[in-house]
C-alpha cells in the first residue's frame, strides 16, 4: 500500500501504520517513547551514493564532505565513514565527536568564521584534512600556532563570492555583507591568498566558497562556478597560485512540502561540472579536486519526527488546534525560518485521503506552532503524528526549553530500530544545576548590598 | 564611575571594567571562561520585592509566582522561594526542578495547554498548589487521575479572554485564535467551569488568562481586568461559582534597548489593581486573590551575557562584524522574535562614549546575527563584549547547536560570584551518544533494503 500524501510516497502496513525503514512507527513510540526522532538509514546512504556517483562521473576528483551541522552524533559519523564521505566540522564539539566516532582526520575540514584558540589547536593536533581559513586574522593565528607545534597546516580560504540566493536571510552566506570568509570585491582574498602563500605554517591548498542554504535552484551555484573560476584566473595570473581543491559548498534544497520542487543531485552535477570544465579551460587553468558540502540534502527528508496527539481544540469558525508533545524545543525552524511541514496520522494513514485542515501546535508555554495550516487525517488524543522532512536543524537545534528532555534519536533500517542518541531523563535536566550555599537555607541570611 | 551607556546605569571599576553583582567581570571571563551568562542577585531580589510590595499594597490578597519558563535552576528556584515568590511550572522537568530544590509544592502551580499522563500524575503526587487546566479535555483527564488516585486537585481554569496586544505573534496568547485555553467568546469557558463544579475529583478555585508577553503599555491588562470581572459576573450569575483566585498572568515588558519604555512594577500595579477592585464592588462580587505571573520582569534585566571578541572584520563601505565566541545558540532571540540587544567593550568601559556602529555576529555556521547594528566602544579581538537584558529566555532556550557546549551561569552578589550551572564539557556532548554495532566496523557489512 503506497498512498500519496501530500508528495511523498509512503510505506504504510496492513495494519495502517507508517513505515519508516522497515519499523512499524507505532511500535517504535511504544518501544522509544515520543517525540521520537527517526531516520531511514537506507535514506541517507543512498543519498551519499547519489552525490559520490552523480559528481564522480562528470568530474575528475571529487570529495563529497558531509556538513554535520545538519545532524552530528557519533553514529552519524560512523555512517558517514562507511560510505566514503568526507566530514565538515565547525566546532570544537563537532570535531570532538567526529574524532571520538573513530572518522578519519585527514577526511575532516575545519570551518568557522571564528575559530578559538582551542579550536585551532584541536584542529592541528588532530592533523585534519583542511582547515577552511575564514579571515587574515586566523592565517596568521593558524600559522603562528602550526608553527609553534612544528608542522604544516592544510588550508582552503573560503572567500566571499558576491552572490545573492533566493533563500531565507539567516542561511544566506556567499553575499559581499556577511561574516563569512574574505571579499573577492575590495581585494581581501587576493590579500589573504598572497599572505597564506608567504606564511611557512600553512600550505595553501585551494579556495572555499558557500552562498546559501535550502536553494532551490541551480543558478546561484552556476553564477557562483563562473566567479570563482574568473577569480582562480586572476590570483594564478597576479601570485602563481595553482588551486588543489576548489570547494563550492553545499546549499541543495530539499522537499518540506509539495510547492518545494528542488533540483536532483544529477541536476546539480549536470549545472556544475561540464560548466566548470569549461570554464577552467577556457582561462587554461589545472582541474582542481571539486568539493561539495551538502548537509541537509543528505539528511532532510530521511528523518522524521513522531509525537503523540494530546488536545484537540475546535475553536468555532477559526480553525482546529491539535496539541502534540513537542513544538519549539524539537523543531524550532517553523519559528526561526518560517519553516512549513507535511504531516500524516501515523497509526491510521489510510485515512489521510479526506483530510481536515488543522492547526498542529506544540506544548510550550508560548504560541509555538508546528505547522500553521495542514490537512491531516481524522485524529483523535492518543494518535501519533509523523512530521517529515525533520532529518536536518532538528535534533541539532534541539534545546531544553521549558526544561523539556530532549526525544531520543534512532536509525531504522530493514525493520531494525537502533539508537543514535539515548532520551534524556529529568535527572539530566538538573545534573550540571548547583545551588550556592547561601540559597540553600530556607530563608535569606544576609542581603547582598545592590551595587551593579 | 557611572558612564551612561544607551540607556542604563552602569557600575564601572578603576581598571575601568564592567562590575555585576559587585564582581569585575573580566575576573569572572578568567574564572569561568566565556560565553557566560550572568546574573546579579540583588537585583533579582529587588524586582521579587517590587512585585510583592507594589502588588500587596493596593490589593487586599496577592500571590506573585515567577514564571519559571524565563529561567529556571535549582538556584534560581531556592532564591524565589527564599523571596515569598510562588512558582509556576509548565513540564513534568521544570516541576522535577522546582520539587529537587525544595520548593514548596503549595505555592507551585502546574500550566501547559497539552499535560501529559505523567506530568498530570507528577502534580497530583507532589499536590502542587494549583492545576491550571487548560482544555475540557484536561478536566475530564484530572477528574479520573485525582479520583483514582482519592484525592482531590485543586484548579483554576485558564479562559481565553480574547484580548490583541501589541507583541510578536510568537508571544500573543490570550487571542480568540490561541491554543492556550477555553473561549470566553463561543461559551466554552462556561461549560468549562460549570463541568468542573461537577467533578468530585476537581476543586475549583478560580479562573487563569494569559495575554501575552513584553507588553509595553498597561491598556492590555486593563482590558482584560474588565473582560475577566465581566465573566466573573456572568458566571456567578448562571452557575453560583464564586472565584477566589483571579489569575492575570505576566507578561509586563522590559528594556532591551534604550527604544523601550516599559511601565514599571508600579505603574501596572495602580492599573490593575483600583480597577479591578473597583469593576468586582460594580458587580457585587466578592474579593478573590490575585495572582500575578512575572518571569521576563524579573530576571531579564538581572542578566548579562558576556563574549570574547574574536575575529572583526571590516567590509569597506557597507560595515564592520564583531564577532564573538557564541551566537544562536545561547541566545535564539534574535532569530527568533527580531529581538534586539544593547552591548558594551566590558573591559574597558570607559571608551564606549566613542562608539563604533558594527554588527555583532556569533561564531554559527549561518548568518547567526546577535546585534544587527549597534554602538559599541573600540575593540580588539580578546577583548570582553557585555550583552545586556538576557537574563529571560537566554539560557533556557539555549541548545547545543553545531555541537556549542552550552555556557555557565553564574549568580553575582556583592563581588561573590557562585555556579547556578555548570559549563557544559565536550565529554557531555556525546554522553547521549550511541553507536549501533552495524556501524562500528569501518565498511558497511550488508546493505538495509531500501523499503520506505
Amino acid at each position: 500500500m503506497t498512498p500519496k500524501t501530500p508528495n511523498r510516497m509512503l510505506r504504510v502496513n496492513e495494519a495502517g501504520h507508517l513505515v519508516v525503514g522497515g519499523c512499524d512507527v507505532v511500535e517504535l513510540a511504544e518501544k522509544h517513547g515520543t517525540p521520537l526522532y527517526l531516520y531511514d538509514e537506507a535514506e541517507i546512504r543512498r543519498r551519499c551514493r547519489d552525490y559520490l556517483s552523480e559528481f564522480g562521473t562528470r568530474f575528475p576528483q571529487v570529495e563529497i564532505a558531509y556538513a554535520s551541522k545538519a545532524a552530528l552524533t557519533m553514529g552519524i559519523a560512523r555512517l558517514m565513514d562507511q560510505e566514503g564521505m568526507a566530514l565538515d566540522v565547525a566546532s570544537a564539539g563537532e570535531l570532538y565527536t567526529a574524532l571520538q566516532a573513530n572518522f578519519p582526520a585527514e577526511r575532516i575540514k575545519m570551518h568557522g568564521n571564528y575559530k578559538s584558540d582551542l579550536e585551532l589547536r584541536m584542529a592541528l593536533e588532530a592533523k585534519v584534512g583542511r582547515v577552511v581559513c575564514d579571515s587574515l586574522t586566523e592565517l596568521e593565528q593558524l600559522d603562528e600556532a602550526a608553527r609553534k607545534m612544528g608542522t604544516v597546516a592544510e588550508i582552503l580560504i573560503r572567500v566571499r563570492p558576491g552572490i545573492d540566493t533566493h533563500t531565507h536571510e539567516l542561511i544566506q552566506t556567499g553575499q559581499v555583507d556577511s561574516k563569512f570568509g574574505v571579499g573577492i570585491f575590495g581585494g581581501e582574498a587576493h590579500e589573504a591568498i598572497e599572505l597564506a602563500l608567504k606564511c611557512e605554517g600553512l600550505h595553501l591548498r585551494g579556495l572555499h566558497c558557500h552562498i546559501g542554504s535550502q536553494l532551490l535552484e541551480t543558478d546561484a551555484f552556476e553564477r557562483t562556478v563562473d566567479q570563482m573560476v574568473e577569480f582562480l584566473a586572476l590570483v594564478r595570473d597576479d601570485l602563481g597560485f595553482e588551486c588543489e581543491d576548489l570547494d563550492i559548498g553545499g546549499g541543495l534544497g530539499i522537499r518540506y512540502t509539495e510547492k518545494d520542487e528542488p533540483p536532483t543531485v544529477a541536476d546539480l552535477a549536470e549545472a556544475i561540472c561540464p560548466r566548470l570544465l569549461r570554464a577552467l579551460k577556457n582561462h587554461d587553468l589545472s582541474v582542481p579536486r571539486l568539493i561539495l558540502e551538502p548537509g541537509r540534502s543528505i539528511v532532510g527528508e530521511a528523518g522524521v519526527t513522531l509525537y503523540t496527539i494530546g488536545v484537540i481544540k475546535d475553536i468555532p469558525s477559526l480553525r482546529t488546534y491539535v496539541s502534540v508533545d513537542g513544538g519549539l524545543s524539537d523543531n524550532p525552524r517553523p519559528a526561526l525560518y518560517d519553516a512549513v511541514y507535511e504531516a500524516v496520522v501515523a497509526n491510521r494513514v489510510e485515512e489521510h485521503a479526506a483530510c481536515e485542515w488543522v492547526r498542529v501546535a506544540g506544548k510550550h508555554c508560548e504560541t509555538d506552532t508546528l505547522i500553521d495550516d495542514t490537512c491531516i487525517g481524522h485524529c483523535e488524543p492518543g494518535d501519533l503524528l509523523a512530521v517529515f522532512a525533520t532529518g536536518a536543524y532538528n535534533y541539532a537545534m534541539a534545546s531544553n526549553y521549558n526544561r523539556f528532555t530532549r526525544p531520543a534519536v534512532v536509525l531504522c533500517c530493514d525493520g531494525q530500530d537502533e539508537l543514535l542518541v539515548e532520551r534524556e531523563s529529568l535527572a539530566d535536566l538538573i545534573s550540571h544545576d548547583r545551588i550556592p550555599k547561601h540559597l540553600a537555607a530556607k530563608e535569606a541570611a544576609e542581603d547582598c548590598k545592590q551595587q551593579g
